[in-house]
C-alpha cells in the first residue's frame, strides 16, 4: 500500500478545506473531550486514548460533515433547503443543524424505521419522508424528490464538504496529545476515516491511519486488496454495514490508509461492554469498532500510542440490553442447567431450595415432561440461574450433584 | 430549617479544610467534566449540568474522601495501615489510593459480596477479608481487626478528612459554572452533601443545597423533620440504602441544607435510563439519584441553574439491562399479549405471520393448555412481542383481531 510511501497524490479533499471547516464548524459542534483509558491500556497492551464523539449533541460525529456542508451552500440553496437518506445519525445531524440555520430539511427514511428515530428527527424540525423497504429504494426516492423539488442532496459520506467536515477530529485528537501514533478509525461509506486521514497525516506525516470495518461488511478492506467485497448480515454495527464505500472516499483511504482490519461481533460485542462497564459510557456497535479491533489484532497495537474514534452512541436499548446480558452468559455468571428427576412432588422445591441455600438466583424454569432423553415416569427441567460468578456457578452445579441431582450445563 | 439564615453554627469540617483537601488531592483524582445538558434541560423544565463523578478512575466521587483521609496519616500509621468496610465504591477508593502510595490496606467485605467486587478490591493490592451474614457484622468485624492490628479506620463517611475529601466537588463546579442555583446530591451516610454544602455554601452563599434519598432509605429525611426513620427494601440504589446517616454528618446537613427529598424507584429507574439514553453514560442507582429528583419534584428546580452530581456508575450490568429493558416494557414497545384460539394446528402459524408481515418480532410462546378461562378444546398462548413502539403494538393488536385473534395484553 503507497500509505507511507511520502508525498500522497492529489485528492479531493486537502488540509486547507479540513482546517476551513474547522473554523466553520466551531463553537457549533461540541470539541469532545480525548480521554486516556489506564484500564482498556491494561487491557489491550496498547496506550489508548478515546475520542468520545458519543457525546456530540445527537451522540455522533456526522453533525460535523452535515454542518460543513450546510455552511458552504449558497443563500439560493439555503432558501431551496437540503434532502437527506439516512435512517440513523446522518438523519440527525443534517436535520439537527439545518433547523438551527433556518434552513429546510427533507430527510428520507426508509419505511418501517423506528418510530422514535423519526420522532427525533421530526423534533428538529424537518420533514420526514417514509419510502422505499431498504435504504437503497429510499435513497433513489430521495434523489428524486431532490430533483422534483430541487433540493440539495447531503451525501452523507461522498461529498468533499462532508468529508472535510468529518476531518476535523484528527486535529483535536492531535491538539490535546500530539504523542499519537496510530489513529483507528471505523469505516462505513468511508467519510470519517477520509478526513481525518487527510488532516492527521498533514498534521504528522508519520502518523498511521488504521480502519475498522465489520466482517460482515468488508467494502474498504476488499477495495484495499483489490477484490470484490461481499457483504450481507445482521451486525450489531449497523451504522457501519454499507455495502459500498464512496468513490471520492476509496481513492483517499487508498492512499492514507496503512490497513483496514475487520472485526467479527464477538470482538464489536466485548468492546460495547467495556466501553459501558469500564469506561461507563454508552457506544453503539460502530462506534465501538475501533476498540473491538485493539481487541481482534492486538499485536498490531502493542505498547504504541493509539487513539480510538468513538464515533456514536445511538444503540437501541434492547440492544445494550442485550449485548450487557450475553456477557454475562459468557462470564457464567447466567448459565443454563437441566436436570432429571422422578417427578414426585417436591422435587422443584428441593432443587430450588439447594440454590436459593448457596446464594443462586432462580431466572426461569421451564418443565420438559415430553422429553424422549428421560424415561416416562421422569421429569426434566431447564433451570435459569443467576450466580455470583463462574466459579459460584460451578458450586452450585457441585451442591445438586452431592445432593443426587447432576445437572447438565446447557 | 435554619439553611438560609445567614451564618451557620461551628461545623466538623471548615472550608479551609475542604481547601486543603482540594490542594492535596489535585492531581490524584480526576478533575471531572461538567457539562451542560440541553435535553435533560428541556424535559426537566430546569437548566441542567451534571458533575461526571462517574469517570472517577474507581467510577465514583468516594476516591476524594478516601484519598484525603489517607494523606493525613502520621508516617507511623501510614506504617501500620488502615483497614475499611465496604462492598462497594468505598472499597475500590481506600485501596486504590493506599496501594498508590504504599499503604497497607485491608478491606472487610461481608459474605456473598460478588466475587467482581472481591477481585476488584484484591486487585489493588488490598487483602480482603470476607466476613459476617451483613454489612452490620462485617463492620463490627473491621472494628476487631483494626484495634488488633492496629490499623486506621477509613469511615466511609463520618470523619473529617473523608468529608473535606467529598467537599472538594462543589468548587470544581462553581469554578465551571459560576452560576449555579441549586446542587442536588445524594445522601447515604451523608459525607458527600456535608462536605459540598461547607464548600458551596462559603463560595457563593445564596446558593441553595438539596439532598435526595431513595424513599426506602430516608435516613436524613426523617432527622431533619425530627422523625425516626422507616428504612428498608431492595433499592436500585443500593450505594444509598444507609439506614443511620453519621453523627457529624447529620449537624452538618441540619445547618446547610435547604431540603432532603425522597424519589422512589421508578424515579431512579427513569433517570438511570435517561442517562444512559440521553447522555450517553453509565450510572448506578445511587448516581441517578438527583435527575431522579428533578423527575419527582420539577416544581422545586424550575427554571433555576441546577447542578447534579452523578455520583457513581458502578452498576450491575444485569441491573443495568433489566432498568434499560422495563423501560421498554413500560414505553409499550415490549409487550404481552393473551390469544385464545381453538387449538387446531396452524393456529401460532397464522397467527405469528400476522405479526411477522406487521413488522413485529416475537421474543417468547407460552401455551398454556391447562388454563381453566378457555374451553377445554381451546388454546391459550401468551406472546411476548417486540415492536417499533406503543403506536406500533396497537396496530399488531389491530391486525390480529380483524384476523378473528383479538388479543388481550397482559
Amino acid at each position: 500500500m503507497p500509505a507511507d510511501q511520502g508525498v500522497p497524490p492529489p485528492l479531493a479533499v486537502t488540509f486547507d478545506d479540513v482546517a476551513r471547516a474547522a473554523k466553520q464548524i466551531h463553537g457549533s459542534v461540541e470539541r469532545t473531550p480525548l480521554r486516556h483509558s489506564r484500564t482498556l491500556s491494561e487491557i489491550t497492551g496498547a496506550d489508548v486514548w478515546i475520542k468520545f464523539e458519543n457525546l456530540q449533541f445527537t451522540a455522533s460525529f456526522k453533525e460535523r460533515g452535515a454542518l460543513n456542508k450546510l455552511l458552504s451552500l449558497t443563500p439560493a440553496e439555503r432558501k431551496a433547503g437540503v434532502i437527506a437518506m439516512s435512517a440513523g445519525n446522518h438523519a440527525q445531524g443534517v436535520a439537527y443543524h439545518a433547523a438551527r440555520l433556518g434552513i429546510p430539511a427533507t430527510i428520507v427514511m426508509p419505511l418501517g424505521t423506528p418510530f422514535v428515530k423519526v420522532e427525533h428527527t421530526r423534533k428538529h424540525g424537518a420533514r420526514v419522508l417514509l419510502h422505499g423497504e431498504g435504504v437503497a429504494e429510499a435513497a433513489t426516492y430521495a434523489y428524486q424528490v431532490k430533483d422534483r423539488e430541487g433540493l440539495v442532496f447531503v451525501h452523507p459520506y461522498d461529498d468533499a464538504h462532508v468529508i472535510a467536515g468529518q476531518g476535523t477530529i484528527a486535529g483535536e485528537m492531535l491538539e490535546d496529545e500530539p504523542g499519537l501514533e496510530v489513529l483507528v478509525i471505523p469505516i462505513g461509506g468511508g467519510g470519517l476515516i477520509s478526513g481525518n486521514a487527510i488532516a492527521a497525516k498533514h498534521l504528522k506525516p508519520s502518523i498511521e491511519i488504521i480502519g475498522v470495518e465489520a466482517r460482515m461488511y468488508p467494502s474498504m478492506h476488499a477495495i484495499m486488496r483489490g477484490e470484490e467485497p461481499v457483504c450481507g448480515g445482521q451486525t450489531i454495527a449497523e451504522g457501519i454495514a454499507v455495502k459500498q464505500v464512496g468513490e471520492m472516499t476509496r481513492v483517499i483511504a487508498r492512499a492514507l490508509v496503512k490497513d483496514v482490519l475487520l472485526v467479527d461481533e464477538p470482538h464489536l460485542e466485548q468492546a460495547v461492554n467495556l466501553f459501558a462497564n469500564v469506561e461507563k459510557t454508552v457506544s453503539e456497535g460502530a462506534g465501538a469498532a475501533a476498540l473491538a479491533a485493539l481487541i481482534a489484532h492486538p499485536h498490531v497495537f502493542q505498547g504504541r500510542k493509539v487513539g480510538l474514534v468513538l464515533c456514536g452512541g445511538n444503540i437501541d436499548p434492547r440492544l445494550l440490553a442485550s449485548v450487557l446480558t450475553r456477557a454475562l452468559v459468557r462470564e457464567g455468571r447466567i448459565s443454563s442447567l437441566r436436570l432429571i428427576g422422578d417427578d414426585r412432588p417436591g422435587l422443584l422445591s428441593k432443587v430450588s431450595k439447594i440454590i436459593g441455600d448457596m446464594g443462586g438466583n432462580i431466572i426461569e424454569v421451564a418443565h420438559n415432561r415430553l422429553a424422549l432423553d428421560v424415561p416416562a415416569k421422569g421429569a426434566e427441567f431447564d433451570l435459569l440461574i443467576e450466580t455470583r460468578d463462574a466459579q459460584h456457578t460451578q458450586e452450585v452445579v457441585d451442591a445438586l450433584a452431592s445432593a443426587g441431582y447432576p445437572p447438565r450445563r446447557l
